[in-house]
């Protein structure tokens, strides 16, 4: 038997989310429930709600940061007791069976791909619906444990935001005596930086402007950068093992791989509508590479997450109201955020 | 005192090359002094001397790919003696002070950056003058030591196309167990299918058509798949975890990184005069990685040589005499030589 929930959804590309509610299924003996104490606002849930990434299949409850408490377990669940914090992240399920899967990679799942946290269809047939709303049931495996010591609103953010840059920056052996830039700092940003640091990396944002340096040294930056400054490239030149590019706009590429180190790596986070016109020469006269990174897997979440506990990092966040949703998308788009949004779910 | 050698030489971007003189250094203290006996034609040559690449500085002596026998050494000469076979690549010298230098990337050197076997300024304020000529002085440091095994006129195109392979190969881990792919089956493509089956990975080359195929499984490929047959991208999706594209045509890269498996790496060799448009879903859904290299510094390039020696591999080359040479690029640029020109210097 299902179970009615209240939730905050997207009827359509144009209009406000407003309040509806949704059928959670049934616990199965694999599955966790769980009810749902904060979600994240991430770009990504607007970009789906506009209708920017493809024709959403409406209603469409958005929220893939999502932290709460365990109320019910399935009989063969070994993982997970009532009453654990747990988070979900972008996915709640995936083929199991590729090479991918079963290295732990499921966001690279080659099978069925990964099941998107909302705006997929689950095993079952159903759509997948996410955060914004007050519980959620999911596969066990695909549940990870937010240690004690993180409180569950700036748990949320770690489940996208926290793994979007732990997984590069560990990928890419940022850590003592690396050299790592970060490009923008907004919510992924602000996290680059937190992590970064905390791997003992010396931290470089380059950001638009000086607004934010004072934030960005706080956070842990070593070294803060105006991009308006062409100085700053030159100044910059050959300096970096590793940058990791948060911001979706369309940078003068060359500009910023000419900062890579020889055999340095540029990560790009954001996926921009359209391909990004990339000069070779920058590549081929310092063997630089030109990387992509998406989320990360289950395995590596849950070491994100206890990496942050041991090491007191989380993000920077505003609680909001369920009903104040909409103005935050605004404010998002406004780059008027400092770091992160994240929806109280019991003002659903 | 200078020595007066003969040489083919280009004086316009749009003129033949032709016969003509042209001065050696004295040989000093460090410099080897060597008989060119074969020089190689590489497309670079083309694109220097009709001004793709910038104004030439006329007249320009092309040749990056350079093989012979020592005739004299600098009394401080500790690597080279009198007869031995030697060679010479892209570079006769560099800063030898950056951090790159001393790494023995020389072709990475950030300090006056590498000086070019011709149309450069060594370090004497004289331009550089390449191997299309009966000899040359070069510093031993920027000096190879060919393999008694390897013929000279076969030697000559491992400075340059072998390296330019060999390096990228080297650097990415090519050997059993992993898979290459190749795009072009020119004379860098076919040195990379020879290097990459020496190496003991798995080869398949992705050349537009299936006219060479026959040459390409003989020169050591597994497999060999037509570019213009969509289902070749397919059939092969995911598959690789090295790509290295020999081709400077515009490609449609998103086709090709998408043949690229999780955490594969496409290698770009040519340097296309305009930037490349890369779209990011196929970099961000596989960790791929788009790269550059650039031939190789001199201790690989030694490491090359002794590895072709060792495993027997060399080019498939055309000797032709110095008054081919204009005929020889025209037949370059049409793709129609299987695989490298080879100018036997005592013709000219």
């Amino acid at each position: 038997m299902t179970t009615t929930i209240s939730a905050y959804a997207a009827t359509s590309t144009t209009g406000p989310l407003s309040k509806t509610t949704i059928e959670r299924r049934e616990v199965g003996p694999h599955d966790v429930a769980f009810d749902i104490k904060f979600a994240g606002i991430c770009h990504s849930d607007i970009h789906t709600v506009k209708g920017e990434w493809g024709k959403p299949n409406f209603p469409v409850v958005p929220g893939h940061e999502i932290a709460g408490v365990v109320t019910a377990v399935g009989s063969e669940v070994t993982k997970y007791k009532v009453g654990d914090h747990v988070g979900v992240g972008c996915f709640v399920d995936s083929c199991r069976e590729c090479d991918n899967c079963h290295a732990g990679l499921q966001q690279y799942c080659t099978g069925t791909g990964m099941v998107g946290t909302y705006n997929a269809i689950d095993r079952d047939g159903t759509p997948t619906q996410g955060g914004y709303s007050t519980a959620i049931v999911v596969d066990e495996n695909y549940v990870l444990r937010i240690p004690d010591s993180i409180p569950l609103d700036k748990a949320a953010p770690l489940l996208c935001a926290g793994i979007t840059l732990f997984s590069p920056l560990r990928h890419w052996n940022a850590g003592p005596g690396k050299k790592v830039a970060v490009i923008g700092l907004g919510g992924l940003g602000h996290m680059g930086v937190k992590l970064a640091h905390a791997m003992g990396a010396h931290v470089t944002v380059l950001s638009q402007s000086l607004k934010k340096m004072e934030d960005g040294l706080r956070l842990g930056a070593d070294e803060y950068y105006a991009t308006a400054d062409s100085d700053t490239f030159k100044k910059l030149a050959g300096k970096f093992d590793l940058i990791i590019n948060t911001v979706s706009a369309n940078l003068d590429m060359g500009l910023y791989l000419n900062l890579l180190a020889v055999d340095g790596t540029l990560v790009e986070l954001g996926i921009p509508e359209h391909p990004m016109p990339i000069p070779v020469f920058p590549l081929a006269s310092g063997r630089r590479s030109l990387s992509g990174s998406m989320i990360g897997g289950i395995p590596e979440t849950q070491e994100m997450l206890d990496f942050c506990a041991e090491h007191d990092v989380t993000p920077e966040i505003e609680v909001i109201e369920a009903s104040y949703i909409n103005e935050a998308y605004e404010r998002v788009l406004a780059s008027d955020v400092r770091y992160r949004f994240v929806i109280d779910t019991s003002t659903i």
